[in-house]
């Protein structure tokens, strides 16, 4: 069986994101595939990048460098037990899907924070493994949203620009970065704006797609996907 | 005298970035300005959008919804202290200044999680009241950051994509969305591959662009802009 990691942010279970993530994990373990999920506000997961990722001496004391610390961590087994968890959690996955509600323009502080902390230089990419050579490649990611603002709002001529141009920095300059390809992203847009009847089909939508994600092509992540 | 906010996320003072938030302290004090630091590890900055941002009872405890908590909590002055103290330095500065290390095409978690927090509706805005009409129109706003890659790889046609492209989430979709108009960024590519020289030209081209900033006009923060 296929193995998934659902890295979900949200409060409330109760809430739409709640939901969105509760029938990803029924409908994935229907399916046979062993599912994770690391609830981060549950977790109280850490966003911040600081000395206390690394156990240990440092590499250099003198002049903290996050990033050189990590890589040196990462390599002799030395970085904080929260983070070697997450890791083992996506070495083992097949797919990440990310489900969080859009918070400026991008994933809220705490998601932001996984990504900070988990996606180590060594484990996630070590240049010039990068990109279609990256660290991750052979797994796939999906991010799946609810925006505030309406789909016209998110169209190319609309207020807030084409939803894909926020994309880029998220699935190309995190996902793809480290190799991963990426499914086309999920989203529900204005879930607070619109009848409870419409709510109910936009989880519906997502339980159908659910049924043949394993078949679906991954997106072509260059410019031209998002600024065409 | 002209009031500055600079909001600053690195771990070590003895950091490049450290250097150029130093800098710009030392520069604009000397022209007559008010500065504060907003320092965010210094502060062991909150990054994490929770219950415990709000004082006293929810609007609805059944279900919580974070934008609507903030909401109501801001009108009837129950942000917790910490989010208080931070909208009172940006409602008394006319420029804010965020100065940062590159992680993962934008900003540090802890700096996202006071985008989230801070910028809170009823303060920052309120529909229809976003974008020019913003409610921290009249102040002005500069990203000032370094990168890991080369500028080459940042090209319109290089690995990562023109560094523009990821400009667009954090500048038109949180500062301009606020009403606030964008300087250009102040962007320092790669200063851990470069020599000593180089870094002491860079940090030297900061304090003098410091000397003339407030003669600068906004850039014209439209898609143009970002993906001509």
């Amino acid at each position: 069986g296929r193995k998934v990691l659902i890295v979900y942010a949200h409060q409330e279970p109760k809430s739409f994101n709640g939901s969105l993530k509760s029938i990803a994990v029924e409908e994935l373990r229907k399916q046979g595939c062993g599912v994770t999920v690391s609830d981060l506000y549950a977790m109280q997961f850490e966003p911040r990048a600081t000395r206390s990722d690394i156990v240990g001496c440092l590499h250099n004391s003198e002049e903290f460098n996050y990033g050189v610390e990590m890589w040196e961590a990462y390599k002799r087994g030395g970085l904080s037990s929260d983070l070697i968890e997450e890791q083992k959690k996506v070495r083992e996955a097949d797919l990440l899907i990310f489900q969080f509600p859009l918070y400026w323009f991008s994933m809220p502080a705490i998601m932001k924070g996984w990504m900070d902390r988990v996606l180590v230089q060594g484990f996630a990419h070590e240049f010039p493994n990068c990109y279609d050579s990256g660290l991750l490649k052979n797994k796939l990611a999906l991010f799946s949203f609810t925006t505030g603002g309406s789909k016209e709002m998110y169209a190319k001529g609309g207020i807030n620009g084409d939803i894909r141009y926020l994309l880029w920095p998220i699935q190309h300059g995190i996902m793809h970065f480290c190799g991963v390809r990426l499914l086309a992203p999920h989203i529900c847009y204005a879930p607070e704006y619109v009848s409870e009847e419409e709510r109910q089909e936009m989880l519906i939508a997502w339980a159908q797609r659910l049924k043949t994600l394993w078949k679906e092509e991954p997106i072509d992540c260059s410019p031209e996907w998002y600024f065409k």
